[in-house]
């Protein structure tokens, strides 16, 4: 911890190799910010600046812009919209002012007409006036309501299911759900208990138990999105399993809706805004 | 309530002067929306079918439709959208595909570029094929759970606060407010928690106590809209204010952002819908 904040005082490039976890949530959401910004980390971050609220983050041409909020409206509990930029602002008002969607998340994933483009680290090349960017609520943002709780649990990754969203306009496709594995059922009451505090970052489950019933046949092999440092072991007896939306489904929905131009968060990669959770808790 | 069933029944035209509070709270939304239906009965209706989900109303031409849709986004508080019709479909297919927008509630108020041009029993006349209908979660939602609880408490009216809304696009305009007068701070407190599970029910209020710190300056003199059977009595001693966000605002904001058309419910004329509080509270 020391080590790190010595380099960041003298402004060299950090040795990521060296964090620990405690460094990586230590981290100010500014210093995050400043590093992803000029493209020194290009990772996942999921569990950064311990408490911040982290959003999702959809680009379209404005045109869209009606039928996609009318979506996100319809199927709120994947998609909580808490920022939306005015056309060819790069800037969230509400969230962060002082952030950049094009280049304050570590990467995004490029779709055009449907089909993944690019996976850049920034999107200034693909940046025009007519774009608006929509910052939606994202679970990892409840992640530290449950530790504060000592609640334990591992994830799998994230899945598309069987269940159809409530289309709007142009807009559709399946929800993508992520995972918890709880060891008992107490842990289950708690967390759904906790994650109704965050109705607008995907607190409300979809399901638990069997998967198979919401059509994920195989819980080893995540088809929306593997976490990079996750085991997807298969479930162990005794354990328990709570789907929540998540904000991978955005891909699902690029994919299908083929815009000319559609663009999310890149997988793990959320924006982390200068919020924190318990202010944007529901009560 | 004999006598009512009866001319039900046999397709009389009701007579409201015999009808009770218990009447009006047995009634249901199906005979209710008939009886809008053919304007016999054109008066406020707001502790109708008990337990049902009420909505606000707002009707404008698409072309607003993605500015109106982010400004209720950011003032989620007072426009909570529960369901929109698609351009020129006058039925709410969440809340209520049977309904009809046009007619089935009791009067509506017509606003043309800012002004009160109207206030008519239904709106076939208006109905454009470029219109959408926004169901916005309205506050009788909860009174019902209110009264389970056993809190009793009083209502001044509306009035027009001194909170300037977030503004989006041409929408804007300063936030209104009902008012519910309890007698004790447990009653306060308890409705807080109950009105908190209805957070699409305007179910968070934004002030309580002192009115004049939001620029109410007499409680007596309701300015958005005065109920026609309450008394608006001053406060006694001991009793408490709360102030939640109301769906009369949309007044407000048909005045302020002078839209060509801008059609909201009429005042205490609020759409019932199939749904019931209880399976749309948060949770």
């Amino acid at each position: 911890m020391v080590a790190r904040e010595r380099e960041v005082n003298s402004m060299k490039k950090l040795d990521f190799s060296k964090f620990t976890q405690d460094d990586w949530e230590a981290m100010s959401v500014k210093e995050w910010r400043e590093i992803v910004r000029r493209d020194e980390w290009t990772g996942e971050g999921v569990r950064i600046a311990r408490g911040a609220v982290l959003t999702n983050l959809a680009v379209i041409p404005k045109e869209y812009a009606f039928e996609f909020l009318l979506f996100c409206n319809r199927n709120w509990g994947a998609f909580p919209v808490i920022d939306v930029t005015d056309a060819g602002d790069p800037h969230p008002k509400f969230l962060a002012p002082d952030a950049d969607v094009r280049t304050d998340l570590p990467g995004y994933n490029v779709y055009i007409n449907g089909k993944m483009a690019e996976q850049p680290p920034n999107i200034k090349k693909y940046w025009r006036d007519d774009l608006i960017a929509f910052c939606i609520g994202c679970g990892g943002t409840f992640l530290w309501s449950l530790e504060a709780a000592k609640i334990t649990y591992r994830e799998l990754g994230d899945f598309t299911t069987n269940i159809e969203m409530v289309p709007a306009g142009c807009f559709h496709g399946n929800l993508g759900v992520e995972t918890r594995v709880y060891k008992n059922w107490h842990d289950v009451v708690r967390s759904i208990q906790i994650s109704s505090r965050f109705l607008n970052f995907h607190g409300t489950p979809v399901h638990m138990g069997n998967p198979e019933i919401i059509g994920i046949m195989d819980l080893t092999k995540p088809d929306l999105w593997k976490p990079a440092l996750w085991a997807c072991e298969p479930l162990k007896p005794g354990e328990i399993i709570v789907f929540h939306p998540t904000g991978a489904t955005l891909n699902e929905v690029a994919r299908k809706t083929k815009l000319p131009l559609f663009i999310t968060h890149g997988f793990g990669k959320m924006f982390i805004t200068n919020k924190v959770a318990e202010e944007m808790a529901n009560f």
